[in-house]
């Protein structure tokens, strides 16, 4: 039996591309006579579809496609996540199931067990749990079809769940499993995910086939990583991560095993390919060719723009250099340097006249009080403004350069620096940034070294420095992973050793800064909790602030 | 048996605000020889507190909590809503639990069975639902304790449940059901949960004392509207809604029942007070006192100036008139005209200068471009930095005036008249917008006549109606209605007799805003379905856009 895996970036909502991707793979493997294709979940609508799933009309879009692919499978499988509704009258409305297409029928619908409800996901929101157990059976061969969270409750160990699904089919003997997944990316989750494919082989001593998607929903990114283990645990081969691919597989030579063909995992380059990969696919599903970003010379905004040229293209990417009063030279010749490395376009815009103008026409107001974090925040906003204007005028996407470490602490003004379509860097903390920036200088200095030497500085007012208002980022990063990934508390962070003043003043910060992350852009998520629907918090609390 | 109701305003995670509350109506209680007295759901840490829950010292704060309300239960039962930890490996870590405390010690613990999950819940990703029921024996009495939802499953008809809590009990014959709840308002829910509480005492025959909190948590409200029923299905009596309250019944006399003293409820007037609480509690908990918003004339801002006096009286309130060159006089003057009559400071700030040095600072790069919607974007922004800047200056919360109509279609300029701390209008179709201010001007005129008659204009570009690209008010919120607090789809639409070139436009337009949505600010809820967390959209879908 020849299998084939489809790892394909799906667009949510937007059936008629999704199918049209379907189709082509299916005509392909036809020609390769592949006995059986397999999809992703939910591959029909995309995956998080999130309240659109409330919609009948939406779902029943997403039937039509089921059905138009069920014509094709005259002589091939088909295999495909889509809703499904559930017939009975108690429970949620729908279904997250897999329909198994054959002959021009739908030979089964497998619906999803365990479904998860923490972080990003809210599947609970909408499906009700299979209760009940079946498998395919599929020219003399018997296959556990399973989707995503359905495999990571090995032997009931996981405590949110009660069953583990493939305990319940293990009796009748399949011959594989096969497992559709929309698993998102975060840098550490690609070994994880291996080491849970491999559990599950080991223990039931039989191939799995685990089919995951590609792509970004905003916010939210596929890396594929899509595999085929044998069942001594091996690793029969992994497909790449972050690029659609359509391979095949012979199940005798799977179920044989012994090749090992793992790939390499290296995080720092796993989360530029996804950043790289968040920006295109945001800009391609938003239906926008053109980004828009200010350069300061400071690094974030280095780093951002040669995300953004890596992902468009240097001729699509344009930016503004804003000077104001507090900016200095070196900083103007590094973003320079940046542009002219990168081939991009650049525009030098002083902001000395508008900021004036905001200053007399307010005057009358201000009087005679002095400067503070007002005026800061005017230099931000006309660069905010500015920025937005070009992205008006020339339907440019603005991307925002705010790092995870100062959407964290708050350290960004609302309507100003926070301003963009996408956040790329709010989930990458400020010593991963320069991690990055290394990886980027790794054959040739792309980033002038002088943008990664100096100290970090929001140059708004005269010599600040991030580290007059900031513990330093090598420990304020490692309180705000803790408190953020971890979500450890104040006793237990000074029990690790944080300095208590430090540890309270950084939760402080955070929990304080809630109203400005509730304003901000999207962020592309790389991280296992990262800013945005995975973190959800209250604004007006009082707790630890 | 005597039996005290309080019905208070919690703040999340401020246990010793909540404390003292609680503290003060115990003692209150005891002066008042209560037998009882009983708190709302997750009184003790404020409800939703969101992924605080994830926290072990929240949660731990939150037992000391209760155990400093045991110390007081000494001659007094207590019975309060808190989180509890789930003492078993399988399922979630907490409970939604009741604990009924009695001579110093914890007499048992009830768990929430019915976990909301859809809408604006999330209770299903931190709780694990009831699965034993017992009740509670209090001097000689038995009592059914349920928390909120418990008590929605009437007959097991909501298909999201598989039981009915209290069928589980009614064998053991109770005395009388208490519910602890903290059911959030929405315009038509308070009759909703009128007839709810009804049709159960005229099911088991026996009273409901059911407490629910008041207040805002930013953009959730709670009305209270606690109430008591007799088992003859007639209303003892409502407790009143949008404020605190701490009242006495003698259980004997309202088993006897016989009295109906429920309240009129008036959905206008309920939105009214909504709203006015919604601005109140988010300064109040927020820890500001002043206000500050732009008046254009129209009929959102001034409504929202009504709302923002009445919550904050007038010395808290200050407005800026921002006229710009299509700036109409009548509009100056109709905003002068009710800054007069609530007797609020208003400064006018012409924006031409501003607007002309952006011009001139941009006319190098956009050269002989035409003028489209960057330059109505520049105008709508400049205000929206002035508005910041005074909030800055004076440590003033900008309120956002942006209407539910407006923000649905994306009528509206993110960074611009979108910004504010919370918004306060964005959950009121502009229909009802028109209502309200003739709520406001019932006995005197106080927003003046012309507001209200002149046609909705941005003032943005020469002659600008809002009809120059809007469908009609009166069909426009019946669609987005339909669409957004119905979940119907286009199709539906059409069969209800709309036109189908506007329900297409309509949809397009709510789709494609999305994006716009995700950076606005919170807004106070006031109908079944608001935009925020309830409402859970992609940013980048191709549907119906």
């Amino acid at each position: 039996m020849k299998i084939a895996l489809a790892q394909l970036n799906y667009h949510i909502g937007n059936f008629e591309g999704n199918f049209a991707k379907m189709q082509d793979a299916i005509l392909k493997a036809k020609k390769n006579q592949a006995d059986l294709i397999c999809f992703s979940e939910l591959a029909s609508c995309g995956y998080p579809p999130r309240d659109f799933l409330e919609f009948r009309d939406f779902i029943s879009q997403s039937m039509n496609l089921v059905n138009k692919l069920c014509e094709l499978s005259h002589d091939i499988a088909i295999v495909v996540g889509a809703p499904s509704v559930n017939p009975n009258l108690e429970g949620k409305d729908l279904f997250n199931s897999a329909f198994f297409l054959y002959e021009g029928k739908v030979q089964s619908i497998t619906h999803k067990a365990l479904l998860p409800n923490y972080d990003i996901f809210d599947e609970y929101r909408y499906f009700e749990p299979n209760r009940k157990f079946e498998m395919v059976h599929f020219k003399s061969k018997k296959i556990a079809v399973t989707i995503c969270e359905d495999i990571w409750n090995l032997g009931n160990e996981n405590p949110m769940y009660t069953i583990c699904p493939l305990d319940e089919v293990i009796d009748q003997k399949p011959d594989f499993i096969l497992n559709l997944s929309a698993s998102p990316f975060s840098y550490e989750h690609a070994k994880d995910r291996l080491n849970v494919l491999r559990a599950n082989v080991l223990k039931y001593k039989i191939p799995i086939f685990y089919v995951n998607c590609i792509g970004a929903q905003t916010d939210i990114l596929f890396d594929g990583g899509s595999a085929v283990l044998s069942g001594d645990g091996l690793c029969y081969e992994e497909l790449p991560f972050f690029i659609e691919d359509l391979q095949y597989y012979d199940l005798d030579s799977v179920t044989a095993g012994g090749i090992n063909r793992e790939q390499e995992k290296n995080e720092i380059e796993l989360i530029y390919q996804a950043l790289v990969l968040g920006i295109r696919d945001y800009f391609n599903k938003m239906g926008f060719s053109k980004a828009i970003l200010g350069l300061s010379g400071g690094i974030d905004s280095a780093l951002t723009a040669c995300l953004a040229v890596a992902a468009l293209g240097k001729d699509q990417v344009r930016v503004l250099l804003m000077p104001s009063q507090y900016s200095s030279e070196g900083s103007v010749l590094d973003a320079i340097a940046l542009a002219d490395n990168l081939g991009i376009q650049y525009d030098t815009i002083p902001i000395g006249s508008v900021f004036n103008e905001y200053k007399s026409t307010l005057d009358p107001y201000f009087k005679n009080l002095p400067e503070n974090v007002t005026e800061e925040n005017i230099q931000a906003r006309i660069r905010g403004m500015l920025l937005m204007a070009f992205s008006n005028k020339f339907s440019a996407i603005l991307l925002n350069t705010t790092n995870k470490s100062e959407m964290a602490v708050g350290y960004g003004t609302l309507y100003g620096d926070l301003c963009g379509g996408l956040a790329v860097l709010a989930d990458v903390y400020k010593t991963q940034v320069y991690q990055l920036a290394n990886y980027i200088n790794r054959q040739n200095e792309i980033i002038p070294e002088n943008t990664i030497q100096k100290p970090p500085s929001a140059e708004l007012k005269p010599g600040q420095k991030d580290s007059d208002s900031l513990p330093d980022y090598s420990i304020l990063d490692k309180i705000l992973y803790q408190y953020i990934e971890k979500s450890l508390g104040p006793k237990e962070l000074i029990q690790m050793g944080f300095d208590p003043a430090i540890v309270m003043q950084t939760l402080k910060m955070v929990n304080r800064a809630e109203f400005k992350r509730y304003q901000s852009p999207p962020v592309i998520r790389v991280s296992s909790k990262s800013f945005g629907l995975g973190r959800r918090m209250p604004i007006e609390a009082k707790y630890l602030n």
